[in-house]
């Protein structure tokens, strides 16, 4: 009896020329954070259950997986953050801070079945953990590293997105506002549900109207990075949180222009709220600036203590991440995927009607040279070795038949010019690269 | 409250800088496969159970892991044959014949905790499936394959240990034995138990006096690889699947030459059985010389059918695979880790008592020429700074203090030679590569 062949829905699973593409991109990021020294590291997608929901349950307990057959009550993990706190904690005394890490690696979520939403998804994560405190020129290294990561994938329009959440949350308090959290998750509607409503909103929680109306003023204003920074200072406001948001985002601001950052990249914008219950300070949201339906194709921001579930030390962080298997799906859906030229030069050996052995000695001295290559050891029609060619992509495809053998020669067909070359081993290496 | 951190038993973590080793070991892998024309897939982790218990349970419904709060009956997979077989059938009119693929990722088994035992561990492997037939071309590749990866990883005296399992089973019906399964699987046992206790389990099987010494005599016999085939020959043995073995055998060792692969890194041995209810043509395995004890560090072999539990279409197959966790768990218990020069030279970027805006655009400039670098943004003493050099393998130190900014200089400390020298930005690249 026959299985019918399917896979879960919310996994991803390419073909393989779309695989190379995604892989592509996982290279970028990967190459990406280890230029800036950030080190792998490698945790079990299989972690005990009690270190995952440490922090307490709520809608992650909701959504993990559990493992149903083991003695310890183990799950998948759902992010890669609680696994790198737990990694820190037990390590610390074997690690060197700040520590740079990067981990790009599954993660685990029981989404309801829905388009685009996955139950299996890379994460491409990095994160600098500082012992007590943490420079904020790690926040503009992270804006720098975003703006390399979609130069690479081909993107040049797009906005990386910083806010400070002490800015609102010292503004709210200058405006009496008690329940800040309360007040800033209403705030994070304002895309969605417009001024009045998000007005009426306010005014339920109990705050003054005339708070209101400066608080919605507030995350209206729209302008420069320097405009912002001076409409700010302009309101005098002596809230310390407030003080040390602004004081915090300038410094941000000044070390990103350290990085050469193009300044059409970043925006300072009082309008992003993210990560309520999880981050204190730096927030980043990122949008490709013609799709910004989207949302964010990489986010992060800063937490002042990491490991507080595992450990006493306090270890503050900052950190982003890219959700590489949605961003994929979302690029390939509005058909606007990155298209990379391959960097090295790929060959099928096709014999005609000889002995294997000249064509073995052509693809070992391939292989010597370092190119991507396979002899093809089954006799195929003209046409379906060009088929097989394009359909995995080969830059060159190298006939051999008697005339070649006898010659010593190689026929080359060029698949991008279409042309055709004649020319000896010894001069293979003239074609790759 | 705190909870203890710790890992789950049988997965395996590790610090940065053997994270380092492993990963290059894993690219050496990918490396190596690519060069060969293999694509990569990424099958999901997750799958349905039905799929991977499709072959029917036994061991592996023991070993699976299941995953409780699903809808859909859902399982981590236990190997990545399987997803290939599901993926295969899945896809067979999109793909083209003969399909090289290679898979780099984790699998779950719930093995019993024990030291070395692994519950997730990384499999390396690489398969080529073909339509209907498959050349023996690509048995002797994949030989080719091992031997390149286990010379990279500083190996150079290990031994690919070669049969073909259709000599032994038609030897064993030419002695008249009904039940060869049962038979090889008590001639695996031989190593373990030795020539007397073997003999008494054939004999117990109802295995002739003088076919029980035929069959020893076969396994005991040692010699090159051409002695081995003449001995064959020699037996003047009459079974069309022994022949077929046979014939197919000189094939691949024929086909092995070709590829230039070195004389003492394979070995044709008649003692090697393996992967009784799975291989059905050629078996591979592979041994470190001097540390016997290790048992098999990368094997494989060929099978007749890989999707006949999906598919009505016969598709045969032969790959290899390298279990990376364990393997890196044994060198390491060995200690005959790889050591691997770092291909890219890295810096750290000290500067003391200056602004950082001089460290940053030397950080920028290393960038530009592709040098993994940091910068240290935190004052820390110089035992420190060294320390923290050592501890994440820095290549070289760039001091810059109040001296070096005036006259546009760096001071760099080789890290590996103890110089200092004194440099312009310019002069950077000449320290790269």
């Amino acid at each position: 009896m026959l299985v019918k062949p399917s896979i879960l829905p919310g996994t991803m699973e390419l073909l393989p020329h779309e695989q190379l593409i995604f892989n592509r991109m996982k290279d970028i990021i990967r190459e990406t954070y280890e230029l800036f020294s950030f080190l792998p590291i490698d945790t079990p997608a299989l972690e005990k259950t009690e270190i995952l929901l440490a922090k307490g349950g709520g809608e992650t307990e909701k959504q993990i997986y559990n493992i149903a057959n083991t003695s310890t009550e183990t799950s998948l993990r759902f992010d890669l953050t609680v696994p790198l706190a737990r990694y820190v904690s037990m390590h610390e005394h074997e690690l060197k801070f700040p520590f740079k890490r990067y981990q790009i690696a599954k993660v685990y979520r029981g989404e309801r079945n829905q388009k685009g939403r996955y139950r299996e998804f890379y994460q491409c994560d990095c994160d600098i953990i500082g012992d007590e405190k943490l420079s904020k020129f790690y926040d503009a290294e992270l804006v720098k590293i975003i703006s390399i990561i979609f130069k690479k994938f081909g993107f040049d329009k797009f906005t990386i997105m910083i806010n400070n959440r002490n800015i609102m949350n010292g503004f709210l308090k200058s405006q009496g506002v008690e329940d800040t959290v309360e007040a800033v998750r209403a705030l994070d509607k304002y895309d969605k549900i417009g001024r009045d409503s998000l007005e009426e909103l306010l005014l339920n929680q109990g705050i003054k109207t005339d708070s209101v109306k400066n608080i919605i003023d507030l995350i209206e204003f729209e302008g420069t990075n320097e405009e912002t920074i001076a409409h700010l200072e302009g309101l005098g406001i002596d809230n310390e949180i407030f003080l040390k948001g602004l004081a915090e985002m300038k410094e941000v601001l000044e070390n990103i222009k350290l990085f050469n950052v193009d300044k059409n990249n970043y925006k300072f914008t009082l309008k992003l709220q993210r990560g309520l219950d999880y981050y204190t300070s730096t927030v980043i949201e990122t949008v490709l600036d013609d799709y910004k339906e989207l949302g964010s194709v990489a986010g992060g921001g800063s937490y002042e203590n990491l490991t507080q579930f595992y450990s006493k030390r306090e270890l503050p962080g900052v950190g982003i991440s890219i959700g590489l298997t949605r961003l994929f799906f979302q690029l390939s859906e509005k058909n606007i995927l990155p298209k990379f030229e391959s960097e090295e030069k790929s060959f099928l050996v096709a014999p005609l009607d000889i002995d294997m052995s000249y064509a073995i000695s052509v693809l070992n001295e391939l292989h010597e040279l370092g190119a991507h290559s396979e002899v093809l050891y089954s006799k195929m029609k003209m046409k379906k070795i060009f088929d097989f060619a394009e359909s995995y992509s080969f830059d060159y495809i190298i006939f051999l038949g008697q005339e070649e053998l006898e010659n010593k020669k190689l026929s080359v067909r060029d698949l991008k010019s279409k042309e055709n070359i004649s020319i000896s081993i010894d001069e293979l290496k003239t074609l790759i690269k």
